[in-house]
């Protein structure tokens, strides 16, 4: 299933997408696309249901965050080799984790804003992991049980507030618009193997990330159980993986960075695609 | 106000103390302390209400985090000036920011859980300050009034998981319990100079803190200012002002950890106290 959620920001309604393309309502079968509806209980009930005798969505209508009341926004440093090398890093002993602002997330299409005195706002298409069911101390083995499904996460990075300002990376990657999500919450089911998914991101049009989840260090099962580790997850709590190389603190021989009026588009097979225009704050 | 949560954990209600130090429940009133909730507005009409006309809870009834639904659990590191010396760490030249997971937040006298494989659990008695208005790019002038109140924060930490495991802090930071909050959410009327509480920390019986918010770095005002310049703080969201000296990581000769079956007693003046015991995860 392709779940998404539909209407103003801070309004959303949950929904799906039937087989024709066209947004379905759910919003009288669950309130949000949520924490315990997550679950596969709720989520094979979803599947059990007839598209077709839902109510429709107009086309254009906006699409939120596909996934509502993130507990945790997760993300992983450095994660794949070649980016690792494109900034200079070496390849982690073991994941990097951070943390996103919950505060950051947006629509798929919504404008991202360029922070007031921002030099070096930056780009991160990535695999985002949604989770379905909490997770404390899995194993590997069992983590992906734990996953109710798959989204593109653009990990929008302002490098300076993130590298120079003294401190942690949270700094640079919390800013408002920071995390759009979505356009859909993919089931697990319909992603056989996360890691074999072919992924990339445009400015303007220009291919900046061409990338496949193939290149991780670290892939999903090893992920969820790591953070497992360190943290209970809980149903809602979005991990983003990573990013492949090609972000624009790697351009040589000079870094490129965003400014407001462009337009970044990114792309992961089977989890659609993200368009956001740029925007002074 | 003195206000507060109380009843089992992940369903408790709205409460205040009275003059007698009473618990009065306040579930009449509104659904939650958090969120909206936390505004002006609400807590002036709360001011406004004969306590002795509320329904009074029994003594001795668990009380859960002082705050509901908190969106961000925001720390600042090294704040002290002694405790940045303690740590071997130069006093940063503007403050350090990082996060707590939400799923570390628990009540002000649950067990704190020592992780599994954990040899340096510590203790950080720390201000919380309480978002009760949304703040984006604020000035230092006008930054208290986003605030709603105060409260205590433990900011337990792992120091291997924080500083041994190769990446950001909040690897350390973020276990189950390693949050609590409480007992009370203090409002700002009731707490004239936020830079002038005295505020310690003992173990065992034995003092491990002794400090006072005096020798903060960087102010409560100027700490709520900084971090609405790098992403929008939201009604609800906890901003953690970092701990004065001695805790165990600076403990000489040799650094001093928790381990299971010892109790850790803080408190903040005007603020209450917080009691927890330790227990193997």
């Amino acid at each position: 299933m392709k779940l998404l959620r539909f209407g103003p920001k801070g309004r959303e309604k949950p929904g799906m997408l039937d087989q024709a393309g066209t947004i379905r309502d759910l919003s009288g079968q669950i309130d949000d696309l949520a924490g315990g509806n997550l679950s596969d209980q709720v989520l094979g009930r979803l599947a059990s249901l007839d598209a077709s005798s839902l109510p429709s969505v107009p086309a254009g209508t906006r699409l939120g965050p596909c996934v509502g009341k993130v507990g945790k926004f997760i993300c992983i440093g450095l994660n794949y080799s070649d980016h690792a090398a494109e900034t200079g890093s070496p390849v982690p002993p073991e994941p990097i984790m951070f943390m996103k602002a919950i505060s950051a997330i947006c629509g798929p299409d919504d404008d991202v804003e360029i922070p007031r005195t921002s030099k070096k706002t930056d780009w991160e298409v990535e695999l985002g992991v949604v989770i379905g069911k909490a997770a404390k101390y899995v194993d590997e083995e069992n983590a992906l049980d734990h996953v109710a499904g798959y989204c593109i996460v653009n990990d929008v990075s302002e490098r300076a507030f993130q590298i120079e300002r003294h401190g942690q990376w949270t700094k640079g990657k919390s800013h408002d618009t920071f995390g759009p999500l979505g356009p859909w919450l993919v089931t697990r089911d319909e992603v056989p193997d996360p890691q074999n998914l072919a992924m990339g991101l445009e400015v303007d049009g220009k291919t900046m990330q061409d990338g496949s989840t193939k290149t991780m260090i670290y892939g999903v099962a090893h992920l969820v159980s790591y953070c497992s580790q360190f943290m209970s997850l809980q149903p809602g709590d979005v991990i983003s993986t990573g990013t492949p190389p090609g972000v624009g603190m790697g351009i040589k021989p000079e870094p490129v960075f965003l400014k407001a009026g462009q337009e970044m588009r990114l792309w992961i097979e089977g989890l659609g695609e993200q368009r956001q225009k740029t925007v002074q704050a």
